[in-house]
């Protein structure tokens, strides 16, 4: 048996707190012999959570806590005054080793901020990346840095590359992925002043396999597997990608309830129409890493369900066992 | 009657010149009085277009152009050599003031670059913008800036929110503008250093309806009318906008094809999906202005048809007449 793997789960944060979160933590445990769970909140509504499941004895530990940050909390001000919550409680733990990560649903800004003052950067290192998976027409791609930090640098762009690879082949499974750099055309010369400094470095770059500059218009069909972008850009791509899927989706649906010959129609196509919409749902891939940390903290939607949080536990199982920290820590030698 | 507005059509750019073109400059004449259309590009071929439709005797004219910048060439040495080109006549005719604006379908990067470089800026104007429009769950939002010019400073965003807010109420008839920028989360205090520099710009900056930020996830529902941003950011937008759009309409095509019951039931949903999607398609508003120069300067989809192109032209008649220039040069005061 491989060695066990000790991943903190933020019992407070998220829209389906505590619920979905205590249910995706012992729905994570089946088939996954080396995961031990802690669970960080309020006791008495854990083991109220627990007692309606068949949760497997003494894989499961719960570390009560006294406060919660709220999704809207300004972030830098609930890490440093509310010492007692879920996620800062988690956070230390990991940064102590007696935790190898963290998942959380909570207030995004509280995680980014907490990941890298709580728990810190690895050596050399300049500033952590927000990673999230996002579908595409052929599958999936890695959106790398989608984070609180702004204003990147050069340098800071070629590290997001070389982390999202590690993690897109170690942990996602794509051999020698493509990576891309967000551009406003395809030849080297196009772009603002962060990207041309940045082309002839990841062109340069060893261990990446560089296939040049990305349009968004390309990334929904595929076209690269780590698409690196600084977190301004990669936040906008985000959410619109969130926004126009959310809106067309409701379009088309409002289209087929117009009348009684659509809605006949409609359940004609529901179950072919509702497995290609849920192709293209990211929360079937977990949560997003926060990759560069002595660590792993893992921020998945405000909205997960057990099954996002499961999923991401085990994300962190596959991050331990592939030793993807130390191969970060190597590369960057 | 009201002043005449020439309008000149490049009729050899875009994926369907000079057919298309030619045609929609033709139909733009239906119950447009004013409109006089100057047709530059290779005669033979117009005057064999021109033969194929019903076009009233002395409202067209036609330019001969030995030229054609094609639509992949380097759009600052296309501008700079092909000086007989459909293009680089009718933006000297637009800077000579032998015609009132141009609309053209061919080499975007050569229309935002020759432009700006043959017609020229609006004294006060530091720099011009692009400004397409987007459609969006209510009706349409104007995206400005997604040109040429990247790196902008935040005097350019002011600027852009000044014009987009006036193209908007005076050619769109949107009243009283609501003004958003683009940017990662609602507070005031986020951003990057551009944003944060720009938000209280926009908030002391009188005649605009500035609403604060705008996060790309509510663009597609219609939150803002006008959403201002520097051009890397836009173009990011605008490309995934159609990006996202395309797959998830080829998807849900492919879905609708999946056997034979499905096919029945697309047969029944078809007229009203068909309705749904034309409602999110941008082309039914007509091309971008590029905002800001001494003179009208309309670009269209590469591929675009004739109503498209007479959609544009019909812009071109609303900006003269209701004086955007002079409004804008009046603004600068």
């Amino acid at each position: 048996m491989s060695e066990a793997i000790r991943v903190v789960v933020d019992a407070m944060g998220g829209d389906n707190a505590p619920g979905e979160l205590v249910k995706g933590a012992v729905d994570s445990l089946q088939g996954h012999d080396n995961i031990h769970i802690i669970l960080t909140g309020k006791k008495a509504a854990i083991e109220q959570e627990l007692a309606k499941m068949n949760a497997p004895k003494g894989r499961i530990e719960i570390v009560d806590c006294s406060e919660v940050i709220e999704t809207a909390e300004p972030a830098v001000n609930a890490i440093r005054t509310k010492k007692d919550s879920s996620l800062v409680v988690g956070l230390q733990m990991v940064k102590k080793g007696e935790a190898d990560a963290i998942v959380s649903a909570g207030n995004s800004g509280a995680v980014l901020v907490g990941g890298q003052a709580i728990v810190g950067r690895i050596k050399g290192i300049e500033r952590p990346a927000l990673a999230p998976v996002i579908p595409t027409e052929k599958g999936f791609s890695l959106l790398i840095d989608c984070g609180a930090n702004v204003d990147a640098r050069a340098s800071h762009l070629v590290q997001f590359a070389q982390m999202g690879s590690i993690y897109m082949e170690q942990v996602l499974g794509v051999k020698n992925p493509r990576v891309g750099i967000v551009n406003i055309g395809a030849e080297e010369e196009k772009g603002n002043a962060l990207v041309k400094e940045t082309f002839p470095l990841l062109k340069s770059c060893p261990g990446i396999n560089f296939i040049g500059s990305v349009e968004a218009r390309d990334i929904p069909a595929g076209v690269c597997d780590v698409i690196v972008c600084e977190a301004f850009v990669g936040n906008v791509i985000l959410k619109l990608y969130e926004g126009v899927g959310g809106t067309l989706i409701h379009m088309v649906k409002g289209s087929l309830m117009k009348n009684l010959k659509t809605k006949i129609g409609a359940a004609l196509i529901q179950s072919s129409l509702k497995e290609t919409l849920k192709a293209f749902d990211g929360s079937q891939y977990g949560g997003a890493p926060l990759l560069g940390l002595k660590g792993l903290v893992v921020k998945t939607h405000g909205s997960s369900k057990a099954r996002e949080v499961s999923t991401s536990i085990h994300q962190c199982e596959q991050f331990k066992q592939q030793n993807i920290n130390e191969i970060i820590t190597n590369n960057l030698m």
